[in-house]
């Protein structure tokens, strides 16, 4: 008997979420047992309050712009479930008789996976998880679509940034990345790099406690060298305690506020070297660019979104689709099905050999390992100052 | 007799600073009594070091990389030229057999242009300006090379992010556009607007005099009605007194550092309202990004340098390159020269019929007259949460 199938988007948006959705859709419609896609229409709380839409319905040109448009075109939130309200989803599931229920996002969505699982589990209704971040932090996968376009645009962005303070070499630039306890962002700037000596200059990354006396001293020897320095730096470095290094600016019921770390290190360097410094923060330009949305990120994101339909329909349960790199100088993909449970234990960060010594760079290891994520290669410039 | 020609750039780069340049160097090639074209390498103190590269010898290859490049390729400066160093020039361009000076940027440099053009005028030495900045602050010009692509970047920027906001209304997100005085950049943020209702939802340029109190009531009243507000503002945002909204964070010698607008505002809200905000500013991006070049801001920035090159050799001196946009409902624009005295007498700022009453907006008749500039048509995407 034909079933309905429903798909919810959770937490923050990608570049790429709605080329999984586009997958997700694209598939079922091949498949005979699927009646309806219901969309989610606001995110988790869409589901109580029974904002449904058949995304079958969808035409060919409606389709076709799902892997063009930014953010979630079908909403998405960031809303608290608690316990008991796995339970309440029930018998609302069970009235719109969908049986299939695919989960799109990040650790917290992963969490309502497992849990949502569980509850389903004797009730025939099958969950099955579909990773998305920008900030590449889910385990048991190679890394996460939403990632690699957020790669690319970080490092596009830094290597133009990195030619115009070549060109005039009047201030240090610290440009900021998203990726609050995780540097994968942050990192991938690296990949900026044409050359020696292209920015950005020194790479700051979360998972390495930050050290103002020796980033100043770093920032200090490269201005007297080459005048122009470009430094790329997670919102979310703190100092060997653990806390931010920037102080909270404001306290609003249990939300803490904190200042930009772009801005502070910008002060940081004109009161301690009396050096001109500038901010760049794009912030959300980080995840909602569709000119650096990566080709690679793209259709990993379109294949995740199938492979979510085949299993669930396959009546696969409490399972995310995770990306397995094959050994070998090629760089090949496989989809892999991985236990919720797994994927729930801990927070990917950015390991130790990614890192350099000093913390202030990646290795060329990470380089290797990111470069096939942002897909097309990095646009040439010329440079006649080099040349000269 | 032949003689050489000499270009320099000066002042922030923009996308199509390298487009002129390439426009300058094709039209010299193809010009019988042009011998070398000398880029000045490094900006205008450049030539007090002697530092010019022969830019005929640029492979087709290096050529075309000059229309995807951004910054500037052979550098530039803000190099303090004082009135003495004009005469100083003279017997450097004279041991060059230098004939054609082609000056390309924004007010500094056509002041540079003006002055200069006066110490040659019984020199044989002639001297034309190439407008250049993406502030758009240049006068006696429709628009400036460097404006369209400001504009496509600001408004393509402001649409992604307008969607992420509107799929995770969860924050009011300030985006913060580069224009100190002149709040061309932050105008054009209103491209974004494909539908009623789309972000930006406010604009506040430097022109009217800013109100506190005005903000919050706008912030509030939008974010009340639709959750995630998205708001476009000028770094250079002023008070009623005339001075910058954000208190100077640091003053070094001459030099008063002021704290990021955006940011300001974000805590503003915090504070006020007790609404989550959070600040997008992608700062030097909004020049750098190639993605978002506007070709209509490309090719007038490739005919610019054609024209200039023309009207040096023709013996004129001490004009700018100008364009005048036709009249008609088709977008046609003219080059025309403009005596440099005129463009040197003011900074051209948004006039008042391109700004609404409140000073919360820009009117229909900026956007009529800014469409055309930004080249191809903004992207399309889809929004189920609005058809639902």
């Amino acid at each position: 008997m034909n079933a309905n199938m429903l798909i919810i988007h959770g937490g923050g948006p990608t570049a790429v979420i709605n080329s999984s959705l586009y997958g997700v859709i694209a598939e079922a419609k091949k498949n005979a047992v699927i009646d309806k896609v219901y969309g989610a229409i606001g995110g988790t709380e869409a589901v109580f309050n029974e904002q449904f839409m058949d995304l079958k319905t969808l035409s060919d040109k409606q389709m076709a712009l799902l892997l063009q448009t930014p953010a979630s075109a079908i909403g998405t939130s960031r809303y608290p479930l608690e316990q008991d309200d796995y339970g309440k989803m029930l018998p609302i599931l069970k009235k719109y008789n969908i049986k299939y229920v695919l989960l799109n996002g990040g650790n917290g969505t992963m969490d309502t996976c497992g849990k949502l699982s569980k509850v389903c589990k004797d009730e025939d209704i099958f969950v099955v998880g579909i990773p998305k971040t920008i900030d590449n932090d889910i385990a048991s996968t190679d890394h996460s679509p939403g990632y690699g376009s957020a790669a690319k645009y970080i490092a596009t962005t830094i290597s133009e940034i990195g030619a115009d303070v070549k060109s005039l070499p009047i201030h240090v630039s610290i440009v900021e990345a998203m990726g609050r306890n995780a540097g994968w962002i942050t990192a991938a700037s690296a990949l900026a790099r044409a050359k020696d000596g292209d920015a950005p200059h020194l790479i700051y990354l979360p998972e390495k406690p930050f050290d103002e006396i020796e980033f100043l001293e770093d920032v200090k020897r490269l201005h007297d060298k080459i005048g122009g320095v470009v430094v790329a730096v997670s919102e979310g470095l703190k100092g060997k305690d653990g806390k931010p290094i920037v102080p909270p600016i404001f306290q609003s019921g249990r939300a803490t506020y904190y200042g930009d770390v772009s801005s502070y290190l910008c002060n940081l360097i004109i009161k301690e070297l009396g050096i001109k410094a500038r901010s760049e923060k794009p912030g959300l330009s980080g995840r909602t660019s569709i000119a650096l949305q990566s080709s690679v990120d793209r259709e990993e994101a379109i294949l995740v979104g199938e492979v979510a339909v085949q299993a669930v329909t396959e009546e696969k349960t409490g399972v995310m689709v995770g990306l397995k790199r094959e050994e070998g100088s090629d760089y090949k993909i496989t989809p892999i099905l991985v236990p919720i449970a797994e994927v729930m234990m801990h927070e990917r960060i950015v390991p130790d050999n990614f890192i350099n010594e000093r913390g202030n760079d990646v290795t060329k290891e990470f380089i290797d390992w990111c470069r096939p994520i942002i897909g097309e290669k990095m646009k040439e410039f010329i440079d006649l100052k080099a040349t000269y």
